[in-house]
């Protein structure tokens, strides 16, 4: 073990854009000796997509697959454990290059600290280790900028919801919101459609998908179907109307 | 009027961090022609500043001054009116740049969308000019990140809330959410302590200043005393548990 201990940095990519990495990323991610970034088993990483341009031959490359849970349920402790599991391996990788005096960097869609995975590595290890965070612009930001939506202003008490919440949970918060983003939509949106209608915001509600990709498609949720969304679909709320 | 009109850019420059500024604010502004930006009479705009080192010599720069409205209350018929007629105003600025083919880059704090003054010259002007959104860091995610302070994650509720509100409803959001960001604190400090206490928040709470300025002050709330906050000062009230 080095007498100096790598730093653990979770770096914040940005929505998609490929130019809506910060400048501090960019330079933390050209000097980056060793990245790290989380998969499903079979799928490449957007966020390593992202960073591509800007790493230098040659890095170490660590990536970190998510096990296939698909046959636990997401509310089971088993599901829970599964999870856990992984986390706890993912760090012990990361804190092995730490020890010995590497640096890691750990790419992360969005912003690190916001909805993120980075989150259980830096729960696991910066307590131990030197940590730095670079935000970056979160996805829901990448979306409302993509549909030119102002989104909340002022006084407004704007609210994160994940689609999951039972259908009166999502009638009284969004009723009880002046702006939200809906998450985690996917096979949610008759539901999330039906809690929009009761709580009056159906009429405001945007969904998007693909926020600042380029092929990304945003249109009055009253225009679409509910025949399919993606998981990670989103439905802005936006508070905005002109005051003063 | 020049056949071609001009387009309106609002560019979100990050929480204060030059180096949280995206690459693509990097070229907008680099590209800009004109310049517009928001200052209090007899300030300096920081959002001005974070953007001077792309700022290309000989930019026309247009400054925005707020009007003095300390004399009228901030719920009056007066002080709306007041703001009203200073976007009227501002946005009718730009138009003129505008209508003679000229791009106008809006400098934003934060992210342009999310509680920022540009969105009033966005919902008077982009109906009827070409308009785009350079999504930015918001000032809260640098807060967070600079705290090293995991936020929000998995199916948590999050909400933003003005420390503005009313002392029971501050109580009740508080403990209606998973995780929140109370803004505008100043004065409210006392008021929002007691709210935090009383839904039982206090001891996650973490009160900042100036987020990511190189003096930036960040330390537990109930470390801080009730002195003296500024109106900027945010509080961070993490959803996060270890879990799974």
């Amino acid at each position: 073990m080095s007498a100096v201990t790598g730093k653990l940095i979770g770096v914040g990519v940005g929505p998609g854009d490929p130019d809506l990495v910060t400048l501090k990323a960019m330079r933390t991610l050209g000097a980056a000796e060793v990245v790290a970034f989380f998969a499903k088993a079979g799928n490449s990483s957007h966020a390593r997509t992202i960073a591509a341009p800007h790493l230098h031959a040659g890095i170490v490359e660590l990536t970190l697959n998510y096990p296939v849970t698909t046959e636990l349920p997401r509310s089971s402790a088993a599901y829970c454990d599964a999870l856990a599991a992984f986390y706890d391996s993912a760090a012990e990788k990361i804190e092995t290059y730490l020890k010995d005096g590497r640096g890691v960097v750990v790419l992360c869609e969005g912003d690190p600290l916001f909805y993120g995975s980075y989150m259980h590595l830096h729960a696991r290890l910066a307590a131990r280790f030197p940590a730095e965070i670079v935000a970056g612009v979160s996805g829901m930001s990448g979306c409302w900028s993509a549909a030119g939506m102002p989104i909340a202003q002022g006084d407004d008490v704007f609210t994160v919801l994940p689609a999951t919440l039972p259908e009166a949970e999502l009638v009284r918060r969004l009723a009880d919101a002046d702006a939200a983003v809906v998450m985690k939509v996917g096979r949610h949106l008759p539901k999330l459609r039906r809690a929009l209608a009761c709580s009056g915001r159906l009429h405001r509600a945007i969904y998007v998908e693909r926020g600042t990709m380029a092929d990304a498609k945003m249109l009055p949720l009253a225009d679409k179907p509910d025949d399919e969304a993606p998981y990670f679909a989103v439905v802005l709320v936006p508070g905005w109307e002109q005051r003063p």
